[in-house]
């Protein structure tokens, strides 16, 4: 199950623009993680959202139970600059996300495997709450919740098992400069495993004791870098829902896939290349991840 | 053989300070190359260059007969601030530097393995030419020479077979904020390598047709990031001299071994962690980095 927002996003980059296109963290996760397995969705959207999105989240058997419809659609606007590295935000219109209340159906409830995609923590948590016997936690957040609600983050990663955080986020929240020693206090926290991403730097996985540093795919053109973390997440998480297997040896594999489905997403705007993206796609770039590290 | 500079540094980070502290990139990569074959320095210092600095060169069996002695040692002041990625300058005395005449030993003029360290393009090119034939050049450089001397640094680039450059010169030199792209075109003016050094985040190398990624070293504390780039590219071109095997997959392992040469220098002010360091915390190392990247 994957809660965050599904969105309309219109963005600018030194390489094109989109208009009310597909987004939001749950759209970009549960899309990626639909390559593994399939994903519920928790979110909302509203009666303007159109039916052509639908049907391309239903079409990756995408289950659209827990999206509820109501108002307007969350709608972000964003551009990036010259360096690609940071989303700058010129609108904001939270719309049906502002009074969005969990309604999780019944067979949510069940759920084993969690991805809390970035939205407000609080209601972050009060969807782990409604969970029965959840079996593997990942959380993902940003800048603006860490500002504004550090002590509902600081709670909720006492109660997961994995947290993604960019490496700006990291610094920020455990107020270090160095990644090493913000992973550690995060690991203080309880969760088994931190995973850091670093954009076209890669990612750092740390858990208790081991270390894990995935490169980054080689890509000679960003066109938009929006969603990539989710994209991230989501395959990471559907990769290890997938395999059942949640050995560190087997997370290293997901944080790749991760890694694979998230350098494919940064090629072109909103979900357009992960819509005609196809596991051997995936399977051919994890190859290349391994060639590209080996020595 | 290497060129390039040997200075008094004073250096003041978040973790200390040192003053007049042997600095400079000759110095670094000598050091660094000095754990795998025999470096031959050349190079100036003034009179006041310290006994010791010299004693400790030589206990690491580096030749100093290019090492001239006239005038006063170049003295560089600079200062890091909290995130430790880049060097501020408070003040460059260039002395003994400022009219370094190159005079080559004749038995430096059958050298093969050239490391030009950063320095002045000018003098790089001039001590190039000045060797009968050499079989393996890498060359180094620094954002001062791209601003002020990017003619004689691209007639440079064209002669060398490895260009070393971190990010943010890679973009400079090259106009653009993507390093595929910077790394095409460096490629492009004739080198059969690019390594672009990334701090913390590791190194890339280019070749024609591949690509490979190496990690950063997850060090929790960096206590003076000075001379680690030099003493990479030393390690680098010492690791391919002992060897003889300039192949691409051993290009790889040479990075890796300037890679763990350069983490432990950061661990200490100057050159006082590689004092004690010893082949076998190389070799420690070098394993280590094979574990952080195995998926």
């Amino acid at each position: 199950m994957i809660t965050g927002t599904v969105a309309l996003d219109t963005i600018q980059t030194p390489f094109g623009k989109v208009e009310k296109a597909l987004g939001g963290s749950a759209a970009y996760a549960s899309f990626a993680a639909s390559f593994f397995s399939k994903p519920n969705i928790l979110s909302v959207v509203g009666n303007d959202f159109p039916k052509e999105y639908i049907e391309l989240l239903k079409k990756r058997q995408i289950n659209l139970d827990g999206l509820q419809i109501t108002g307007k659609t969350f709608h972000w606007e964003g551009f990036y600059e010259f360096d690609m590295n940071e989303a700058k935000t010129k609108k904001t219109e939270l719309n049906s996300l502002a009074d969005f209340r969990i309604k999780m159906p019944e067979n949510y409830k069940e759920t084993k495997y969690v991805f809390l995609a970035n939205i407000d923590p609080d209601l972050q948590l009060e969807t782990l709450n409604q969970i029965k016997k959840p079996k593997f936690i990942v959380m993902d957040t940003m800048n603006f919740w860490i500002s504004g609600k550090k002590k509902s983050l600081i709670d909720l990663i006492k109660k997961v098992d994995v947290l993604l955080l960019n490496d700006g986020e990291a610094r920020q929240l455990f107020n270090t400069a160095s990644l090493v020693k913000a992973s550690k206090e995060a690991l203080k926290l309880g969760p088994k495993a931190v995973i850091i991403k670093k954009g076209e730097h890669g990612s750092l996985l740390f858990t208790k004791d081991k270390h894990f540093s995935a490169p980054g795919y080689p890509l000679e053109e960003i066109k938009d870098p929006t969603g990539c973390g989710d994209c991230f997440g989501g395959a990471f998480i559907g990769y290890l829902a997938k395999t059942g297997d949640l050995s560190e040896s087997n997370m290293r594999k997901a944080v790749i896939y991760g890694s694979v489905v998230a350098s494919y997403n940064a090629e072109d705007f909103s979900l357009n290349r992960l819509k005609t993206l196809t596991m051997s796609d995936i399977e051919k770039r994890y190859k290349e991840f391994k060639d590209i590290r080996e020595f």
